[in-house]
């Protein structure tokens, strides 16, 4: 049955924003993201380390779609988000400590519209959530506004809210101008840092490393921006008489 | 974890909000229902002639929590909203042949928020979604805007949406001054004159019941209405012959 009253999204176009499931265990919570997905026009999911059972499970469902068979599968976190400008961590419970920007539901969609790349919206496991480590590859962090009694949501049912609040209101909001550095040449950039720093004796691993990713996210680097920086690092640890990896 | 930034619902008593499952069949969706009904700070589970092994399963499974265990069961779907000023069917496809007045999600939630009485949020079946006999009980129906290709969602997906966008907005729409007759009252002037109609050889059950319960439901009667038109029955059916039942 077809419908008249289509939505539209003027400034989203939806092929940029991907949902990324962090280590999923859950067989039929992968194909319940995948329908939500689908449902509301999306068209990519991507896994970080899913339980392989529950991955094949839920490919060979009956129904699995067309997002569970072209979703795409990563080692880890950084790599399934480094082309994206954006990556928002997502949370039904309380995460102050992560010390990211946090954002109500609603709030953080017209920052979704507004970013011209790609965008990462991350979902932690069904158990744990998202890590410290996970969370250290975000940008900002959102909370579905569940009451603290009981905050802990299903994972296909966050993604759906999170995913109905994107489409929502169609959406007026201008498209920021500039282009920010993918996730994957900040990570390089982190690295890099992380050398010099280790070179020098200051770096203390893994906190250091945490705090530095998200030092150059709230920077909202540029793509030349961070190559110049880059530069930089590279000479610095020419100097150190290393070479940068 | 406990969370600072807890919504608050100023215009809207959440227990007054009364999820209805009509025939559901899937024992996890039951159960994923009545977490989000938790998660967003609802109260009330209420099932129609759910599936009894589903039901049993449900209920039983571990962490089942307080609403299932408070979950109201009903044979009909009269019954189960009997006590609504506005009972609202949910549906993610087309429904338009239901005749009924169609809002997109988000400007429903403002008729319920202004709704001083109960109201129910009626959800199909996994399978079928609401019947034309389960509308006919419906004052509105709300679309959840799904795209039409792939527009059915999974029912715990549904309910998780609708919710989240009736606790969205705190909101300050001013609660409707005028009281409505509940659904209850509205069923008992339905069958009042469908007696009378079949009395006067007028009615062609069932399709004409489905049009009086509509046409009751449009003209918004307070109760004191309700009950003046059911005075009039009572004196029509008594001059016909008949007793109302």
């Amino acid at each position: 049955m077809a419908c008249k009253a289509t939505p539209t999204w003027k400034t989203l176009t939806l092929s940029k924003v991907h949902v990324v499931l962090v280590t999923p265990r859950n067989p039929l919570n992968i194909g319940a993201v995948a329908r939500a997905i689908s449902n509301f026009g999306f068209e990519s999911l991507r896994l970080v380390d899913p339980y392989r059972v529950a991955m094949d499970e839920a490919r060979s469902a009956p129904g699995a779609g067309a997002i569970l068979v072209s979703a795409r599968e990563y080692a880890t976190v950084r790599e399934a988000i480094a082309d994206c400008e954006l990556a928002v961590g997502t949370a039904s419970m309380d995460l102050r400590e992560s010390r990211l920007p946090l954002d109500r539901l609603e709030d953080a969609a017209p920052l979704v519209r507004g970013t011209p790349g790609n965008v990462a919206l991350l979902f932690g496991s069904e158990k744990y959530g998202l890590s410290n480590d996970d969370l250290s590859f975000c940008h900002r962090l959102v909370r579905i506004p569940t009451r603290p009694e009981h905050g802990s949501m299903n994972l296909g049912q966050a993604v759906a809210v999170c995913l109905y609040e994107l489409i929502r209101e169609p959406g007026t909001y201008p498209p920021a101008v500039r282009r920010q550095a993918p996730s994957g040449q900040l990570d390089r950039l982190a690295d890099g840092l992380q050398q010099v720093l280790t070179q020098v004796e200051y770096a203390q691993v893994p906190t250091t490393l945490h705090k530095l990713r998200r030092q150059l996210r709230r920077l909202h680097l540029s793509p030349k921006d961070a190559q110049a920086v880059q530069g930089m690092l590279r000479q610095i640890l020419w100097k150190l008489g290393s070479k940068l990896s």
